[in-house]
């Protein structure tokens, strides 16, 4: 608004103080900007394209601005600032302001910290993941199971699930997956199946393929699930903090919004992962299986090698690639994610009462010798929108063996943050193919891995990356 | 910049995320907005009003667009969050990012959130507090001794600094007074101060003031005393939390920075003050003498009566015409405004050694009697610039008793709210003027307090907003 808008006088509305917009019936907060000059009239608002949007406003409509109401959980948020654990009440009070979109980011970051430097203890931490669960829509399926995987993450490629997916509905489980998009990393699941299909769906097309097919691999966001969790996320990747609880909170509300009965959690283990040892892995795990049973979900944890990456590609194309040549039984399918997706996917077949106890991973391979995961995997794709072949890149250069040895380490985030500066996963053919593995011997000239990218720019700031980074890789004579 | 802005892409600007501007040398941390339309042209940004003059540039100008570098002290920050305590150097280093603006809101919730949960203890508090001096400017002065004088606040009215000034400097004490404008208060001292001299000073006047009179009153703002406290407390107040800890090393920081050796500092206790209780005052006190000992200040605290404002007066003029009365001896001065100035002024008599213990109070109200306080105060006014009358409002109402009775109760917080609706602290003659104390006798129909404004729109607005709050004062039949 103009700096001299008779409305921001008499309100009091300073630059950049919170203030509520009306218009339609519906509401926004928003951030006020004043200019000087004459691009606004007095009394006049410029918006930005989200709350344009999010009223539903045209060209010259009338809108209120008003002071923002207080928010309601200011005072229970206050009293967990000071140490107080919070009730399920509570809890749902905060949750319900973050949702909504009431909390600013002070808010949000005074929340997660309180929640770190006390952290939530497990009855928080159920109150916490219920209270996620209903802020937002939830999905209800008729069969008694619904099966889901997830991965806490913090490995680059080990894009698992596709095929996971594919080889429990094979078996004729019901999986009606939602995936995210990366956040801080190269590629989420839903940016690499955007390259073989749709996954922008709402929730009656969701459904429709999961009646027809069993299963789905869609993107979570249009879904609207559990959406303090994504408000959440945002701050906490800013301050780089990620407690149990909130880990616990954040994957199980996703999973019971979701409507799921059982959960199969991949958690790699790592000096470079997001999980360092085994020790971590395992309280991890208790409070996951924990809180999953206080809210209705069998969940089973495998805690599993996050030393290196799982197959060659990282980034959208080339982890689809991968993916592809595993379900496909090519002969240079990555061994490493065929094995890690068997492992998984059998855990799942066990905890559904379709495979003994330590028979799951080899019925899951079956279900891939056979062929049957692949169709099944077309037929979900086909139901999608139609199978396509993921993209090439462009542009593409070796990195180079500086001198001969064994590869003793690889830097897991070092590695991710290359394959994001070479441009993945916005441009989705960009990223990384890695040619070693742990233990390889390398001769000095041979290429370690080769960065992909779809312009000459991006390439060269990667590449220049890479340079200023030999640990990416250590290799030891 | 324009959305499609071949920076925002190669460099994977996202919108609002933050960038670093580079020009003439300078940098400044913004905030990335985009656009469509023909605004600006592809490579051109638009600046806010503050980038602009922090950078110093010129329409045409070549600018930089960076990603901002990582925050130097993330990790120290993140084990605080953790729970871990800051010794003097990691302390040093967040209070320099914070200083410097290169933390976010988030950042800044999370360190205020961190130190809230796991409160600091006192070598936390004495690290915060140096680290604070450290990262503004500091003044010095030939004097050994130096005087000042805080209010921990949450009192309307309790306008005693100007009135302390001058009877120090009357007596020959240095007081190189700096103080604040409201944030959350209807009236901040130099606020109040403004109406009738010039504050807005740099440091080569404000020396030469006291030089020449022994003592200024001007606005601490275009000092830089301890920058870093400014922009925690804008935080805090958006979270409403305001630790013993930190609010400890905000008011002596600002002491410390200005060069002081000797403060005397006012805790209003009552059930609507900051301060709600004698033990709170007392671990206050302890704490703040303790940290101004390790720092090198001698404090004296004195706990005062916080039921009820001092003076009659709240808004900048409002207050400031009780001070010259007090100081001109008038007949209708408020004798509570001139009492508690007494007493502090006296307290700072003692510790200065200008007076035995127990006698400074009546020395102070000799030297208003006398006169020589008022010709000292009008000597620092005209120094600053020359004496003014404060403005009286244009419009005002009183607020009329329903039913007679005894006052029994005021709420200095409703009571606060109600002047800055009417208009205070920006309209100067706006606020509120009480004309009724604790234990007052009224009879229905009789005024209880007139609300002054600038414009009849917030007189009504204030008016509506005292209807709907008939807690503000509670009579007893």
């Amino acid at each position: 608004m103009r700096l001299d808008c008779a409305v921001c006088r008499s309100e009091g509305h300073a630059p950049r103080s919170q203030v509520l917009l009306v218009a339609r019936g519906r509401e926004v907060l928003a951030t006020l900007y004043q200019i000087g000059g004459d691009m606004l009239r007095d009394g006049e608002a410029g918006l930005s394209e989200a709350a344009w949007h999010r009223l539903g406003v045209a060209e010259g409509d009338p809108i209120v601005i008003r002071h923002p109401p207080a928010l309601g959980s200011a005072s229970i948020l206050r009293r967990r600032i000071f140490g107080r654990r919070l009730d399920a009440a509570e809890m749902k009070s905060i949750v319900g302001d973050i949702a909504a979109g009431r909390c600013s980011e002070i808010h949000l970051a005074a929340f997660i910290t309180a929640c770190s430097t006390l952290p939530l203890d497990l009855d928080e931490v159920v109150h916490l993941t219920r209270a996620m669960v209903g802020a937002g829509r939830q999905l209800a399926w008729p069969n008694a199971q619904v099966i889901d995987k997830h991965s806490v993450g913090g490995l680059p490629g080990n894009r698992t699930t596709p095929i996971i997916v594919a080889i429990l509905a094979a078996k004729g489980l019901v999986v009606p997956k939602t995936s995210s998009r990366a956040i801080t990393s190269p590629a989420g699941t839903a940016d690499m199946m955007e390259t073989l299909t749709t996954v922008d769906m709402d929730i009656a097309a969701m459904r429709r393929v999961v009646e027809g097919e069993g299963a789905c691999l869609v993107w979570g966001g249009a879904v609207d699930l559990s959406p303090a969790d994504d408000l959440l996320i945002r701050v906490e990747r800013v301050l780089e903090v990620d407690t149990p609880g909130q880990m616990v909170a954040s994957v199980l509300s996703k999973k019971l919004a979701a409507g799921c009965s059982h959960v199969v959690i991949d958690i790699p283990v790592g000096p470079t992962a997001k999980v360092r040892s085994q020790e971590d892995a395992e309280a991890i795990a208790a409070m996951l299986t924990a809180v999953g049973r206080a809210c209705g979900v069998t969940v089973r944890c495998v805690a599993t090698d996050g030393t290196q990456p799982v197959g060659r590609g990282i980034g959208p194309a080339l982890e689809a690639r991968d993916v592809l040549a595993v379900l496909r039984q090519q002969e240079d399918a990555p061994a490493d994610l065929r094995r890690r997706a068997c492992l998984l996917a059998g855990a799942a077949l066990e905890l559904a009462g379709r495979a003994a106890a330590g028979n799951g991973a080899a019925l899951a391979a079956a279900t891939l010798a056979d062929g049957r995961a692949h169709a099944t995997f077309q037929r979900i794709c086909e139901a999608q929108g139609g199978l396509r072949e993921p993209p090439r890149s462009t542009v593409s250069r070796p990195l180079i063996a500086e001198r001969s040895g064994r590869v003793i380490a690889i830097n897991n985030r070092v590695l991710a943050r290359l394959a994001k500066l070479a441009g993945a996963p916005d441009d989705k053919a960009a990223g990384i193919d890695l040619h070693v593995r742990l233990g390889s011997e390398v001769i000095a000239g041979e290429p370690l891995m080769t960065v992909h990218a779809e312009a000459a720019g991006e390439l060269a700031y990667a590449l220049d990356f890479a340079r200023a980074h030999p640990d990416i890789l250590v290799i030891e004579p």
